[in-house]
C-alpha cells in the first residue's frame, strides 16, 4: 500500500511534496522518498521511517528544483527491506528518470523473467524497476513513446508518476484501480496525488481526477499540462479505497470517503438490523459507518472505545504477560457506558479475525451483554492483487470459514457483513468497481 | 499539568508503573520518571520525552523492587527545564525518600522563602522540593508524622505519592482538587493513580477514590493499606478534569468523564440553541460534548473535521509561509460535508482564542455558511492556581473581553459558553467543585 | 575524575566553555554540563554524554551571559547515575549559585551526616552538594564570607568554581592537589581551567596557576580579578596528574606533562635497565615515557602497537567468543616488528592487572620472545582519596601482591616500577607531591 | 577509497565480516554494508555511518549464512550520496549476485555508455554496477565464465569480491593495484580482505596475497579454494597504500606498512638533511616516517603535536571565528617542547596545501623558530585514477606550483619531498609500483 505525489513548477517543489506526503501518512509508515529535478539532474532522498524523520534540512539542500515526485510506503507484515523504498531513480539512454508507483503489476514476474533473460539486473523486488527497464530498453526516441511502449507490456493496477529532467508524467491504468488526482497550487504550479487530503494541507485546489487510461504530461516552460488518452478507459476504482484505505476527508472520483462510509453504515443497518442499546465504532476505522448505522437504525451512537494515539513503535514487554496487552495499548472500552448493554460494534473489515476476537473479548470483559459485530464491507474471500496488501487465502478467515464459523471464532453474539450490492450502491450505482477481494473476479490477468 | 502513579507490592512494580504512565500520557508529554524501592535503596530514572522513549531495558535493570512511584509532566509553553522532572528523590534524616506531586501549592513562595531563610537550597522550581524539605526538617520521629507536619505547613492542591524504602504514602488535599484513585492489581498488589484509565491497561480493579484529606499508607509486609483521615474533607474536585484534562474513559469520583461531557453538550443545547444543519466537534476534545449536543438538539452529528495524529515534534518550515499551516497539520475540515452548511462547532474551551480563530477560518475556507461556536464550559476568566496550567489574566481572552468581542475576534457567527450552573449540574448536583477559572473564587489562599 | 572550567567576561561565555570542555575531554566521557549567568539568573544544561552530544544550538540559546562554569565527568566503572552531573545549581538565601568541583572531600560523610541531622536533603551523592549546603546555611552576609566559612568546614582536595549572578570564584585547596590555572581570553575576558590544553584551543594566554589556598574573585564590572589567600599554602600537587591523568600538552605548575613523562621514562631506564631489542609504548598512555626510556637506554623506540581510535560504545558480541577481543579492538601489535624480539614495554600504571595480562598475551601471540614490562610510576598500593578514581584495596593488585606475583600474573618475563624517589625527581625536586596511591600517606584526613 | 572483505564457510560470517570491517575503519567512514548468502538467497544491509552504527542485532538477524562480503567506503569531499553504498546486490539470469569493489575502472564511462546504449539502467554512479551488468549480459553459462567475460571488458584497478548463492570469487586486476589478501579463520573458514589488520582482530592466519590477475574461487561443500590465473600478472601495487592509506600494522605484499614508512623517513633524512633541534611528526600520519628520519639523522624525535581523537562530526560554531579552529580541534602543538626550536616536521603528503599551511602557522604561534617541512613522499602532481581519491589537477598544489612556491604558500622555512627513486627503494627495489600520482604514468588506459 502506497501513496504518490508529484509537484510541477513550484518554487519549493520538495517541500510541497513533503507536506503532501505528510498529509497522506495516516497509516503505519514504513518508508518514504522524494526525487527532484532541477533541470540538469535528478536527486533522490529515500529511507525507512516517518516523513518527519526522513527529511531534514540537509535533505532539502539536496532536493532542489521545481519538479518533484514522492512516495509513502505503508508497513506490511513481513516486508522490512530497507532497499525497497521509492522513488526508483536511474540513468538510461535518454538521461535520468525517477519513478513512483502505487499499485501492483500482475504480470511482473513474467516481465521480470523476460527482462532478466535479456540481461537485465534487478536491485530490488519492486515492480517499479520493471517499468524503468522497459522504458530503458524501448527503441523509441521520445521518452513519452517509450513510456507508452512500457505500459503496453505491463498489466496490473498502476498510478504512476515519472520524472525526467524536464518533464513529469502522471499515468493511471485503464481501470483506474488506484486513485490519482490533479490539483493546482497557490503559486500556479501543479500537484498530482493519490489522495486529495494532500491538496487541502498545501492549499491546492482540486482540478479533476486523472482519468483511467490517461497520461498527463507536464513540460518545463509550458504552463498547462497536456493530456493523452493512452488506453480506452474501463473504470473500476478499488472499493477498498473507500472502505478503509483512504483518509475520510479525501475525495475519490467525486465522492467523499467519509460520506461513502456513512452510506455503507446506513446500508448495513438496512440489511442486518439488530436490536441493541448502542452503536459503537472500532476507532478510528469504523466511525463513519457507525454514524451511518446509528442514523439509519435510530440506535444511539457512542464513542465508547477510546483509542490511544500515542502508541510508539517499541515497547518494553512485561515479564508476566498482560492479557490482550497489544490491543489494550490502542483501544480502551468504557465500562460506564457499556456495562450491561447490547451493543452493535462497527468495523471496516475482518482479515485474519484475531483483532476482532480481542476486541470482542475486551468488550465482554467490561460487561457488554451482547456484541453484534457488523462489518461495513463484504467478507474478504480473495487476496487483492492490485495494490492493497491482503494476506494469502490461507490466512483470510472468510476465505476458509462460513460467517457462522467466523462469528464463533471472534466470540460475537452475531456477525453481519455488508452485501456486495449494498457496497456498490453505497459508493454510487453508475460505475463499476474493483471488488476482487470480495468476488474473486480478477479482471486484470 | 501532571499525572502520578504509585505501585505497591507488585513483582514488576516499575513496569506496571510504566504501563500506567503510558495510559495516562494522552496530552503533549514533556518529561517522565519512575522511582523504585527494593527495600534497601531508592533508584530513580527521569528524563524529558515520551514514556516509551525515556524507559528502556537499561532503565528497568536499575528500577528493581516491589514499590514504585511515577510521574508524567505535560508540556506547557515556556517551561522547558530538563531539571524539573519528577520524582524528586533525596536522602534525609530517616534515609531516602521519593515524591511525585500532581497539583500546585499556593503558598509555595512563602514556604520556599522561609525554608531558604533557614538555610535550605532549592535545585529546581518544583514545589515538590518544598514538601521534601519540610519532611526533612520536621523533628518528628516517624516519617508519617513528618509528612503530616509538612502538610500542615502547605496550602494548595496536591495529590501526592511518597515512597520511602519500606512504605508508600498516598495523600490527597482536603479539597480533593486533583483526583487520585486506588486499585487492586491482578497479582494482589495495589495501584494508586491520577486517572483510572491506567487501571484498565494494567488489568487493575478499581477499589475506591482516595478521599479528600486522606492518607493511605502501604507498608512492607502488610497486605492491606491503612487509612488515616488527616484533614476534614471539603470536596471541591477540579471541574477542569471533567472538561478537558482527563481521558474520556477515566472515572473521577464515580463519574465517567465521557458521560459528563455528553451531559455538558446536552446542557449547552438547552441553554444556547442555534439553528444549524450540522453539529461537529473539534476533534478530539469536543467529541463527547458534540454528541450530547446533537442528541439533545436533534441536529445531525458529523465528524467533519479530520484530526491527523501523526504530527511529529519538528517540522521543516516552508520558505513561503503556508497560511494556517500549524492548525492544518492537525485538523482538516471536509468540504463535501460542510460546504454551504450552517454548523454548530463544539469545543471544550477558549483560552487565548488563537486556535479557535484559525479553526473558524479553516471552516469558512471550505464553504461553511455559518459557524456557531459553542464551548462546553464557561468562559475562562481567571488563571487556575491549583494545578491546571492556564495563562495569566493578560493572555486569557475572556478575562479581558466580552463574549461579543471574543466572537468577533474568532470570526464566528455566534459564540456561546455553558453557564456555571449547567456545568455543575452536568457533573452532578450534590457536590461542590473547584471552579476558580470561571468564578475566581480562590477557596485556597 | 573531572575537569572544570570557568569563563568570565566573554561575549560567548558558554561557547568558550564548550570548547574548553571539548579540549579536556580526552578520557572516556560520562557527563558534562555548563551553567551561565546573564546577571539576572543562572541557567544550567547538563546531561550524560560527550560534549559534542550534550550541547546543541538549543542549549546555547538557553546559556546566555558573559560568565560560565562547566564540568566534565569521566567514566568510572559502577557509577552510572544520570543525576550526578555537574554543575550543581541551587537557589539559596542570597539568590542563585552554581558550583563545579574537581577533587574529593574526605570528610564528606561526616559533613553530610551533620547537615542531614540539621534537616538538609541531598539529591545526589556528589560532595558538591555539601559545599552548596554549607554556603546556604552560613550566617555570613557576603557570599565570599560564606564560601570561606564553608571551606573551613570541609577537608579534602578541591578545585572549585562558584558562579553567582554577578561573580565567579575560583578556589584551590591549600595543598593544591588538583590543578587549576588562570588564562586570559583573546577578547579580554578570563578563563580558569583544570588543564591548560583548554587555553590553547580557545586561544587563551596562560597567566598563572591559581595558588594552593587561594581564592580568585571575578566581579562584574571589574576587569581584573582579586586574589585572597584563604589558607596557608602547603603544596602537594597530585603526582597522578603527571603520570596519567592530564593531556600531554598541558602544563601543571609550570611543568609540561609530556616532558615530565619523558623524564620518568629516563629514570626508569636508569633504575631498571633490561637488555632488549626494542622499547615500545602501550599507546597512547606510555608513549612519552617510552621515548624517554629509549633515549636514556639507547634501545630503539618503535610504535609497534597500533591503537584503534574508532572504538564505539556498543559492540555486537560474537557468539563464539573471540579471545582477548576487547583489548584487540583497541590495540594491535605488529608481528613484523616484534616477532622474535626482546621488548621493553612501557605503560603508565598497573591497576587491577587484567589489561596488562591481555597485552602481554597479545605480544606473545605475535612472537615476542621476551616481554619486559616497565611501569613509569611506582606500584599503586593505596586508593587515592583526593579525586582520582582508584579501586579499593581488594582490587588493587599491587596492594595485595609482591612485584614477583604481579609479574607472574601478567605473564611478563620481568616487571619493574619506578621508585617514588625517581618519580619525585622526574616531576621536579623542589616540591612536595600527593603520593598517597604509592605511599599511603593520607596527609588530609 | 574503500576496503573490502569476504568470508567463506564460517558459522558467523556476517559477524566476522563486521569485525574485519571495523578493523579496517581507520579513516573517516562514510558508508558500510554486508551481504550474506545462506545458500538459498542473498541478504544485504548497507547504510551511511560507522560500522558500529550501521549494524545492530536486527541486521544480524537478517544476515544469516556462512558466506559474506562487506565493504567500507571512506569519506571524500563532495560525494555524499546515500545511495552509493556497497555491496551492490542484484537478481539476474543465474539467480542472485552481490559485489564489493575496491579500485576504479578507467573505462567505466565508455562501458556505462555502451551498456546504457544497449538498454541498461544505472541506479548509482558506482562502477560496481558496470560489472554486474556485464555479468548479467554475458551469454556464458557458468557464472565463472561470465565474470571472466566481464573482466575482459573492463580496464582499471579492481580488487573484487563476488558472492553468489553458493560461491564466492575473489579477484585482483593483473596489476594488483589494490591489495587483497587471503587468510584462514580459526574455525576453518576463509577470509579475504583489503588489509591484513582485519586478520589480526578476527584471529585469522595470513595465508598469502591474492596474486595480480588471479581469481580465487570458494565453493560451497569444498573446503579448499581453487585458483585460476585469469590474466598475466604485471604487478604494480599502489605506492599510496604504503604512503598513507593502509593501517601501519597491515602487511602488503609481504611488507609491513609501518616499516616501509620508517624506511621512507630514513631515505628522506639522507636526501634532504636539515639542521634542526627536533624531528616531530604530524600525528598520526607522519609518526613512522618521523621515527625513521630521527634514527637516520640522529636528531631527537618528539611527539610534540598532540592529536585529539574525540573530534565528533558536528560542532557548534562560535560566533566570533576562532582562528585555525578546525585544525586546532584535532592538533595541539606543545609550546614547552617547541618554543625557540628548529624543527623538522614530517607528514605523509601535501594535497591542496591548506592543512600544511595551518599546521605551520600553529607551530609558529607556539614559538617554533624554524619549520622544515619534509614530506615522506614525492610531490603529488597527477590525480590517481586507480582508486585513491585525489582532487583534480586544478586543486593539486604541486601540479601547479614549484616546490619553492609551495614552501612559500605553506609558510615553512624549507620544504622537501622524497624522490621517486627513494620511495621505490623504501618499499622494496625488485618490484614495479603504481606511481601515477607522482609520475603521471597512467599505465592502465
Amino acid at each position: 500500500m502506497c501513496a504518490v505525489v508529484g509537484i510541477f513548477d513550484s518554487k519549493e517543489a520538495a517541500k510541497v511534496a513533503y507536506y503532501a506526503l505528510f498529509a497522506m501518512q495516516h497509516r503505519g509508515q514504513e518508508a518514504t522518498g522524494i526525487s527532484t529535478s532541477n533541470g540538469s539532474s535528478i536527486k533522490t532522498v529515500k529511507r525507512r521511517g516517518l516523513v518527519t524523520d526522513v527529511f531534514d534540512e540537509e535533505a532539502f539542500k539536496l532536493l532542489q528544483g521545481a519538479m518533484a515526485v514522492g512516495h509513502n510506503r505503508y508497513s506490511t507484515a513481513g516486508s522490512a527491506s530497507v532497499l525497497d523504498a521509492q522513488p526508483v531513480t536511474a540513468s538510461y539512454q535518454l538521461g535520468e528518470i525517477s519513478i513512483v508507483h502505487n499499485g501492483n503489476l500482475v504480470n511482473k514476474n513474467e516481465v521480470r523473467s523476460r527482462l532478466i533473460e535479456e540481461g537485465a539486473i534487478f536491485q530490488s523486488s519492486m515492480d517499479t524497476e520493471n517499468i524503468i527497464h522497459l522504458i530503458a530498453r524501448s527503441q523509441q526516441e521520445r521518452l513519452q513513446d517509450r513510456i507508452v511502449e512500457a505500459l503496453e507490456a505491463i498489466k496490473g493496477a498502476y498510478s504512476l508518476l515519472i520524472l525526467s529532467r524536464h518533464k513529469m508524467f502522471a499515468i493511471r491504468d485503464r481501470y483506474g484501480v488506484r486513485p490519482l488526482s490533479l490539483g493546482k497550487l497557490p503559486d500556479g504550479g501543479y500537484i498530482v496525488a493519490s489522495e486529495t487530503c494532500a491538496f487541502d494541507l498545501v492549499g491546492a485546489e482540486f482540478v479533476r481526477d486523472i482519468r483511467p487510461g490517461e497520461m498527463v504530461i507536464f513540460e518545463e516552460g509550458k504552463k498547462a499540462p497536456r493530456s493523452v488518452q493512452l488506453f480506452e478507459p474501463d473504470p473500476r476504482i478499488c472499493a477498498f479505497e473507500y472502505i478503509y484505505f483512504a483518509r475520510p476527508d479525501s475525495i475519490i472520483e467525486g465522492k467523499n470517503v467519509y460520506q461513502v462510509r456513512q452510506r455503507m453504515g446506513r446500508a448495513l443497518a438496512k440489511e442486518s438490523a439488530s436490536k441493541a442499546d448502542l452503536v459503537i465504532p472500532v476507532p478510528d476505522s469504523g466511525v463513519a459507518a457507525a454514524l451511518g448505522y446509528a442514523k439509519e437504525s435510530g440506535i444511539p451512537f457512542e464513542m465508547a472505545i477510546v483509542r490511544n494515539h500515542y502508541v510508539g513503535r517499541t515497547f518494553i514487554e512485561p515479564t508476566q504477560k498482560m492479557r490482550d496487552l497489544k490491543v489494550k495499548l490502542k483501544l480502551s472500552p468504557m465500562r460506564s457506558v457499556l456495562e450491561g448493554k447490547s451493543v452493535v460494534v462497527i468495523d471496516d473489515s475482518i482479515v485474519r479475525g484475531t483483532t476482532s476476537k480481542q476486541i470482542v473479548r475486551l468488550l465482554k470483559s467490561v460487561g457488554v451483554k451482547e456484541v453484534h459485530l457488523k462489518i461495513a464491507a463484504p467478507p474478504i474471500k480473495h487476496p487483492c492483487r492490485y495494490g492493497i496488501d491482503t494476506p494469502s487465502y490461507e490466512e483470510l478467515i472468510s476465505a476458509n470459514h462460513t460467517e457462522e464459523e467466523v462469528c464463533e471464532y471472534v466470540g460475537a453474539d452475531s456477525l453481519s457483513f455488508l452485501s456486495i450490492e449494498a457496497l456498490i450502491e453505497s459508493i454510487g450505482d453508475k460505475q463499476r468497481y474493483s471488488l476482487v477481494s470480495f468476488d474473486g473476479n480478477y479482471f486484470i490477468q
